[in-house]
C-alpha cells in the first residue's frame, strides 16, 4: 500500500492550510488506496487571521499542529516525526500557511527562508528519489530549497499564471510554466508535480479535479519508482 | 441557477462543522453549477476543543460565524440573514457542531433543544416545500423540530445504523432507516434528504460518495419542484 504524508500548517486559507486543498488532496489518496498521514510543524502560527474581515485578530495565538489537527481529524503528527524512509511520497497543499508559516514568501519573496524541518523533509524525500507534490503556492518552498540561487539543481514547477510569482520563482533559479486549475506539471528530474489550484479564481470543483490530476500523476512516479 | 444554503456551526468536527463533509457537499455542488453560499450563527462555540488532544481547551473562545468562515474563505453571512424565499435547498453537514452548537443533542439525548434561528429556517424551507439536506449527525435536529413528539408530522431519517443515534430519533417521533455511507435517504414527504457520513468509520473518499448521492438526490427534488 502507498504511503504518503501530507504537510498542514495550520487550518484555514489566510492563516494556514487552504482547508479545500488540503481535503482534495485527502480525498484523492482514499480514492486509490493510498494510506495517508498528516504532519505539521509544532510551533505558533506568525498570525492569526480572521477569515470572516480579513484582519489580524489582535493578541491571538494558535499553534500550527493544533490547528492542523482539525483538518485531520486529530490523526496528525509534529513534522519532526516525519522520515522519508517511511512513506512513499509527501505533498503539500497551499494556503497563505506556505508561504507565512512553512516559509516566509509572503513577505519576503525570492529573499525567503524556509522553516529547517520543512527544508529537512524535501531534502529527505528528492535525496530518497520519492516524489513531492505541492499546490497553490507551495511551490515557492521547493524553488526556495531546489533553485539554483540557493546553489540547488533547479527546478520546474507551476502556480498557475501569476505573473510577479512567477518572477520571484524565477528570481529562486526554478523555472516557471504556465498551467490551468485542472492541469499538473510533473519535473521529472526532481520527481516534483505541481499544480496551480486556487492561484487560480477557479470554482472549488475544478480545483478538486486539477489536485486528482496532482495526485494521479505522483502516485504515478511513485509506481514507476517500485517497478 | 439553482442557489444552495449551507449551514456551518464552526471549523471542525470535535467543536464545529466536520470538515471533510462540508467541502464535500461545496465540490458536488459546485459540479452540478449550483450556486453555494455559506451561513453560520453569529455566537460563541459553547466550548473549544483542541484536536490534538481531543481535551476542551480552556478559557478559550471562538465564534461559529467567525471560524466557519474558515470552511468558507470568508464568503458567509450571519444565520439570521438567510431566508429560505432567496435559496432552492439548504445543505447541513454533520460534525459535533450540530449537536452541540445548532442543538443540544450531545448532552440531552432526544430531549434537546435547537437554536431558534435552526429551527426558523428548517420550517421556512420545509413550509415553501424547497429540500433540506443533512449528513451524519444533523438529521437529529430535524427529528426534534418535525418529529412527533414535538408536535410535527414526523419524519424519515438516517444516521447511519449506530443503535442509541437511532433510539433517540424514535423517542423524537422520527422514523431511522439504516443506511451505508454511500447511499442516502430521501423523505419525500418532507423533501428530506439524509446520508451517514462520518457516522460510520469509512474511508473519506466513501463519505465524498455518500455526500455526493445526498446533493444529487437533494438537487434532484429542486429540479422536480421547478418543473
Amino acid at each position: 500500500m502507498t504511503k504518503a504524508a501530507i504537510i498542514l500548517s495550520g487550518c484555514g486559507v489566510f492563516d494556514g492550510s487552504e482547508i479545500h486543498e488540503a481535503v482534495s488532496v485527502l480525498i484523492h489518496l482514499s480514492r486509490h488506496g493510498a494510506q495517508a498521514e498528516c504532519f505539521a510543524p509544532d510551533g505558533a502560527q506568525p498570525q492569526v487571521i480572521n477569515h470572516l474581515t480579513g484582519q489580524t485578530a489582535p493578541g491571538e495565538t494558535r499553534n500550527m499542529l493544533v490547528e492542523a489537527a482539525r483538518i485531520a481529524r486529530g490523526r496528525i503528527r509534529p513534522l519532526r516525526e516525519l522520515h522519508a524512509a517511511d512513506f512513499d511520497a509527501v505533498f503539500f497543499p497551499g494556503g497563505f500557511g506556505a508561504a507565512k508559516n512553512l516559509s516566509s514568501f509572503a513577505t519576503q519573496g525570492a529573499e525567503c527562508s524556509v522553516l529547517p524541518e520543512v527544508e529537512r523533509v524535501l531534502r529527505e524525500f528528492r535525496d530518497a528519489g520519492k516524489p513531492i507534490a505541492m499546490c497553490c503556492i507551495a511551490p515557492v518552498i521547493a524553488a526556495r530549497v531546489f533553485g539554483t540561487r540557493s546553489g540547488g539543481p533547479g527546478c520546474a514547477v507551476t502556480i498557475g499564471d501569476d505573473r510577479s510569482t512567477a518572477a520571484a520563482l524565477g528570481a529562486m533559479g526554478a523555472r516557471h510554466v504556465s498551467k490551468g486549475v485542472t492541469q499538473a506539471l510533473v519535473d521529472e528530474a526532481n520527481n516534483l508535480v505541481t499544480s496551480p489550484a486556487y492561484m487560480h479564481a477557479a470554482p472549488i470543483h475544478e480545483v478538486y479535479e486539477g489536485i486528482g490530476e496532482m495526485v494521479d500523476r505522483t502516485l504515478s512516479l511513485v509506481g514507476a519508482a517500485t517497478r
